[in-house]
């Protein structure tokens, strides 16, 4: 070094010194309050106690049921014990399909006798009538593969679509996505060459008898058959039973129906911004829940993150300047009824929100946030990431946001999901197996931590 | 920029041109074996199904029992079948603590009635005689606390350590560290003032029943009492009980003895390496297991862990350059007898080893490795992290490494641990809710394979 680079102007020394001291004061601070935040989560058992009263009191609560409705009642309830500025239910119309009876699955073999298998009616299906249907099997692995096999083949069959997500992609909802177009055009294809029913080997990474649901589709044109799933197991002996004896038939019974829409409702609380009240930042998770699960992880643990996020505000007296606003939507898993309304209401008030999170991926293990956000942006969350790393939030990338918040895109403000450990997710997901007892107390609560240290930064330094 | 930075002597240009080449290309090849790594192991069942064997038909397996010489079997011959260079076994001796038959525990109170509570003597505990103990309760959150009541507060009576494991810690490994004075000095503390016996919260994350057993000591000069714990749930109500009734009396009994030293075995297995077959690099877990649980995370995911990275390798047609070798540990849990026998071998053999590599933090999601290691060696691996991190191996760290590889640290080579999300860890840690269920099967098969891969690479580039 020479003696040269000493000489800098005081007006540079003292920009640099602040510029230095700033930070690092703003720093010690925000690592208490962070700190704070996760102490006060992991010691606090009421999002843990209030999502086991909705999954064993409500459990199952599809969009338009009875227990969707008793689940808006309690959400409503919860938050409005936090004590907060406004809490308020949004009228949404939904659709209203009813699974009616437990479904019956029966394979009959010449051969292999015949064999029970575990079936449940994909959502919004049509229901077989009341004889069931029954019918030889054609197995495929791919819509591409109805093409190649023509009416010929498929004609008066129930088609099997039994390619199984991807055990090797790390990321399961990759994998997931990879192995839906099965689920949600299984029927519109296998229609179009005139089979009389569908089912799909699960879309679940675990090897059990858990038949998984979830949306499908129908097309206006092609006639609607009904659509099953069945657990991987089952898919597995189901096609060894193929092998086996080319001329076995499937037996398949639902009663679904759909009724008139009815009325539903988001629930949306607040806490009021000191500086900012007309300025939001949003977090978001999903009320509803397919009919056949408790609903815990999808996403049971996602609207008590958001809960546990204004309590947590609430408690240790953290006052924003921004409005925090937290939504319970309704009907994520049919047409997203409640988001669409929530958007069209922000747009028709001309709202304006500065972030959303949403949190719809499991309460698992935290691990980081991924964000639909500008470069500059993503470039200021990121310096955030110290003050998260010691909690486990090792990233804040770019990549998928959430599909309630999706609604809001067109307004041009960052959106974000919480990411947690993927692994165990679609071993329940949509499934009987997606029960409280699969939820750890403490990754549930770090989840909560996470969002909400995350919203307090937001709400101090901008965004 | 000038023109002058552009002339750069010919020499200079070729080494930055092949020092960027040659990462890069390795790059590349590195990058497609780990990814096979990867994928090998999630698309095999052979160590989930293993360790379903190991915890369902033989179950706990603590040193010197009749089912840890059959775990020693078993790990012999799934090692065997892969088709190793070597498979051994190696002697050591062990203590041969017995529990006998289940414990009791009793609460009697005047005022609220009797409770039994589910109680599990520690190990190494003494019982308590035929008749049990039964005497009143002097609770207390500290071994200090027992200076300031003294004798006249305690002689004749039963301990009760109630501190609890701090929740706050988002390392529940150091909240368990934080609580374990109460279970490994408790009863020599409480002796010297005269209790008759010893009760303590469990060591646990969770509110349940569970007790949580685990080592304890007694000093040689003073009186070795009973010792026991009971779940966090009936810590509570034991706590409550004495709140509303100060003269309650606990009853506890326990059959346990200490038999003579017996034979046991380490279950060591090698790949040969082509280049450096004298320079070893060790993957360790351990065979024991508390007999009151299935001994899944602790420790059977950890042997599973270093039987697949063999597994991976020959399957994959990986030919390290240096030996790799997997050591089974037997009596972690106790006394470590294995551990010090394999480093008093190592010593007399005068092995070398480079590296050690130790899994016994439970078959829960990887997150990283913690290294005891030189910074140099540290920064060397540090350059391997953009190959992990896609895999979720989000930190290579200084830390802790493991309890049967510590033994080796005189010989000053790295030693470390693969990291797994912790928070569900504390919840079955040395009880009976330690099971094979709680094991997801893609959370251990990308355990094995992050091991995998960084053997691989400690093997490729030295270290």
């Amino acid at each position: 070094m020479n003696r040269k680079s000493l000489k800098i102007p005081f007006l540079i020394c003292f920009f640099l010194i602040t510029q230095c001291l700033i930070p690092a004061f703003g720093q010690v601070s925000d690592s208490a309050v962070v700190r704070n935040i996760y102490s006060a989560a992991l010691l606090n058992d009421a999002a843990y106690n209030n999502l086991k009263y909705l999954c064993k009191n409500i459990g199952g609560r599809i969009a338009g049921s009875p227990e969707s409705l008793k689940a808006v009642e309690w959400g409503k309830r919860i938050l409005e014990e936090i004590g907060l500025d406004n809490v308020y239910l949004q009228e949404t119309k939904v659709r209203n399909w009813i699974r009616g009876e437990k479904e019956t699955g029966r394979i009959y073999s010449g051969k292999s006798g015949n064999k029970d298998i575990w079936v449940s009616a994909l959502g919004t299906s049509v229901g077989t009538g009341i004889n069931g249907i029954k019918a030889k099997v054609v197995e495929v692995k791919s819509l591409d593969t109805l093409r190649i096999l023509g009416e010929t083949n498929i004609s008066g069959k129930i088609v099997f679509f039994n390619r199984p997500t991807d055990q090797r992609n790390i990321n399961t909802g990759s994998a997931y996505g990879g192995a839906a177009d099965q689920r949600v055009r299984g029927a519109i294809e296998a229609s179009k060459f005139g089979a009389v029913g569908v089912i799909i080997r699960s879309l679940s990474t675990a090897f059990d008898e858990y038949p998984h649901t979830g949306i499908m589709r129908y097309a206006d044109t092609i006639k609607k058959i009904p659509a099953f799933s069945t657990g991987t197991s089952n898919a597995d002996l189901l096609s060894r039973m193929i092998k086996d004896d080319s001329n076995i038939e499937l037996f398949l019974k639902s009663e679904c129906k759909e009724n008139d829409e009815v009325k539903s409702y988001n629930v949306v609380a607040e806490i009021m911004g000191t500086e900012f009240p007309e300025e939001i930042i949003l977090i978001g998770g999903h009320l509803d829940a397919w009919d056949t699960c408790e609903g815990a992880h999808d996403d049971g643990t996602g609207v008590i993150h958001c809960y546990e996020v204004l309590r947590l505000f609430k408690q240790l007296g953290i006052k924003p300047r921004h409005t925090i606003r937290a939504v319970f939507f309704m009907d994520e898993e049919i047409a997203q009824r409640g988001a669409r309304t929530y958007a069209e209401t922000v747009k028709a008030k001309n709202e304006k929100h500065i972030a959303a999170i949403e949190s719809d991926a499991g309460g698992f293990l935290p691990l980081g946030f991924s964000c639909e956000i500008s470069d500059d942006k993503l470039m200021k969350m990121q310096q955030w990431k110290s003050l998260l790393q010691p909690y486990g939030i090792f990233f804040i990338e770019k990549g998928w946001s959430g599909v309630d918040i999706s609604f809001l895109k067109e307004q041009d403000f960052p959106l974000m999901e919480l990411v947690t450990n993927s692994q165990r997710y679609f071993d329940y997901h949509h499934s009987p197996a997606d029960v409280f007892e699969t939820v750890n107390r403490r990754e549930l609560q770090l989840g909560s931590a996470s969002i909400a240290s995350l919203v307090y930064l937001i709400d101090k330094y901008g965004l």
